[in-house]
């Protein structure tokens, strides 16, 4: 073994210990990894990798581990001086926000899964990191077992992203690829999911794209270069999806994904003339083309796509939740943080110098798919496609059906401002001639 | 900026000089980006990254940089003082070797695209680095702008990897590709490719597989923490597949791909009483189900699947060749060790401490697919099944069809050790009912 480098370091045999924070799913699979796997571990790291302790919400549960490996001192846990590493895998803003804290600030790494925490306190977190020359490190926090955040942080630090566009939430990906394939509603599907163990008893986190916002943000500060959070992040849940809005979907050749949408809008000026470029970050339920590759990403699979300028397209794909999986990713970064106790290297920190501003949704360019009932009656073609063109709104294509109760029209837009595209739904729906707009979604992966 | 951390290390405006040794496609990007993104490049690296020098096979080349930047002296280039990091990008063994191993005894870390150098001398650059304390990158000599040697040397580290699989020769799934749609012969479409600039002039390297099979051996070596070297690697190229194959396999819902295949073959006995793993690392044409990720992957992409036990099954895809994304790959490592030198970090080191085995292919189980011209009279599929029987090799399906010059048997195994399928067709081709055996093609990505 060479000698180590930098400081801290250990001899050899000096053992790197470890807290657990939590022992759900994830905390179970890490706990039973350390145990199961410690001579790999101790090989890959460099020195004995062992486990201090399990902070627990509740004792006098067998667990499977010694009981002197419980506690529920959780604060006390972290502050042992044998403790080197934290892993934060309890989930939630508090107390797991002031148990890392204390951990780095205690010049102790930590490896956490918690999207919900870094989406709004990065900063905070990658600040105390900094001042005590600790890791932070978070791969599993997006996309489960995929590695994404790596790649976005170091493989591709020497290029320009231009866009990510994921699908990072399952419970919403199993839903929409359920009612694709059988054809039923939202609510019975969600249904079935949480009866499968898909969805959780209360579902609003994942159904309303607070998860997916979350890492959304977590992503878009990665290829941006820019602190973004939660808050800047435009969300639309899945909850509105209509089996309907999946047959149309089908009929032209698409499918409904919720989308993970995090896009450099270039700047209006050449970037000489002091133009900049502005994100834009939403989460949105969106069709995309069969053809696409993250249409055929269906059950509880997660995948990300990334363009950067040199790169091309990549796409990640794998299990994006699921206890040994989102273990796999913590594992990974563990051994790490380990490495770099025992060799003093250091985790590349935050990097947010960019300082690009958020583009508002309404700035956003998108395209609409967008079903009308109307009058069965001559001119209502025209009267509606003038609605558009006043808008400054390009249509695509037009597809007129007739029906029971009238017509009905499926007019597909170019890219325009998002607040161009509302602005003309609206006032379609102000129109005599149209009697409702029977769903709007929006169209991405295309290339126009 | 953060105080640095271990050492060296050097002020916020001290820069980290950088040679390039090479200026073909992707030399050629790797410098553009230097260049164009300099300001970016400081920010992510911690410190101002400067282009020292080229090195070139000859002067008095316009090469749309400063005269004074180019050299054809690469060893004085790679021992100025002001250099810190070395990027390799000129391919073949010798100087490459010499002078990456000046760099790392130099005590300057060096990035490579090398694959052929890295098979086969990866132990003794991994020696020279470790012994100076300076970093070896090499995520771009396995599959182009795809980050999969980081994911495996990191992001994996805590898992334990069973497989990986990979389209990593953007030559031969280009021809294979073109042959499945076109029903074109190899010969021809080897013609079109090097027309088209998707094959040298001398395609050996590709069509035979020899390309493949270094990063084969480089991602069985970090897969699996051992040290594989190209001779480890079971070879066959794409020059026997004809056009006929494709349209076998399209018959069954395959199709062929030129697959880089590294798999734990697990020990007969378990690991608790001393059975030990070996590693199987092979580069073959197979069929693959058209349902399987990697079979849409065409043209010149490349694709690479990992199944890890935690992780599952991930997948990584995107342009495995090309000046620019090679060139990404490229300067991800370059920002990574500029930050190391800045920040005092190393890159994670060799890992070979399993030192698995390598299994003869002969011991590896594979599945066949097999296609016999036989004389058409009773009893013939009860002998040739005998033949499959005697040496213990398991049918999966017999498919018998009418033919002009007689009938055509269509035989797909179970999985068999290699060499028991090997002396089945042997015997088969001794047979007197047996015309001929028309093809042979080993059956990859299904589940048995």
């Amino acid at each position: 073994m060479s000698e180590a480098l930098g400081r801290p370091h250990f001899g050899t045999d000096h053992p790197i210990g470890v807290a657990v924070l939590g022992m759900g799913n994830v905390g179970t699979e890490v706990v039973r990894i350390l145990r199961e796997h410690a001579d790999d571990l101790r090989s890959r790291a460099g020195a004995p990798v062992v486990l201090r302790g399990v902070a627990v919400r509740r004792l006098g549960v067998d667990r499977g581990i010694p009981d002197e490996l419980l506690t529920t001192d959780a604060e006390a846990l972290v502050a042992r001086d044998d403790v080197d590493l934290v892993v934060e895998v309890m989930g939630g803003i508090d107390p797991a926000r002031k148990l890392i804290l204390a951990a780095l600030n205690g010049g102790k790494s930590v490896i956490t899964a918690n999207k919900a925490l870094l989406a709004d306190y990065t900063g905070e977190l990658a600040g105390a990191a900094e001042r005590s020359r600790a890791d932070l490190y978070f791969e599993a926090a997006v996309a489960g077992a995929i590695p994404v955040v790596r790649p976005l942080i170091q493989s591709l630090s020497g290029d320009r992203v231009n866009r990510v566009v994921g699908i990072v939430n399952g419970t919403t990906n199993f839903i929409l690829s359920a009612m694709d394939e059988t054809g039923a509603d939202y609510d019975e599907t969600l249904q079935e999911a949480t009866r499968l163990g898909y969805a959780e008893a209360d579902p609003t986190a994942d159904v309303e794209g607070y998860d997916a916002a979350a890492k959304a943000a977590i992503l878009a500060s990665l290829a941006f270069h820019t602190r973004v959070t939660a808050a800047d992040v435009y969300r639309e849940g899945i909850a509105r999806i209509t089996g309907e809005d999946l047959e149309t979907a089908a009929a032209v050749g698409c499918t409904v994904k919720l989308l993970a949408i995090c896009e450099r809008v270039p700047g209006e000026l050449p970037p000489e003339e002091g133009g900049k470029d502005r994100i834009s970050v939403r989460v949105y339920p969106a069709l995309i083309p069969r053809k696409h590759p993250l249409s055929s990403v269906t059950g509880a699979f997660n995948a990300v796509v990334v363009e950067a300028e040199n790169a091309g397209r990549l796409m990640f794909y794998g299990q994006g939740a699921g206890g040994a999986p989102t273990a796999s990713a913590v594992m990974g970064d563990l051994v790490m943080a380990a490495r770099n106790k025992f060799f003093g290297g250091r985790a590349p920190g935050e990097s947010v110098y960019a300082e690009l501003p958020i583009a508002p949704i309404g700035d956003t360019p998108t395209r609409y798919h967008v079903n009308l009932k109307v009058a069965d009656r001559t001119g209502v073609l025209q009267a509606v496609a003038g609605e558009f063109a006043e808008h400054g709104v390009s249509i695509s294509t037009v597809r007129q059906e007739g029906h029971d109760e009238g017509a009905r029209l499926v007019v597909v837009t170019h890219h325009a401002p998002e607040s161009a595209l509302a602005d003309t739904v609206a006032a379609l729906a102000e129109r005599e001639s149209v009697t409702s707009v029977t769903s709007v979604l929006r169209l991405e992966g295309t290339e126009e």
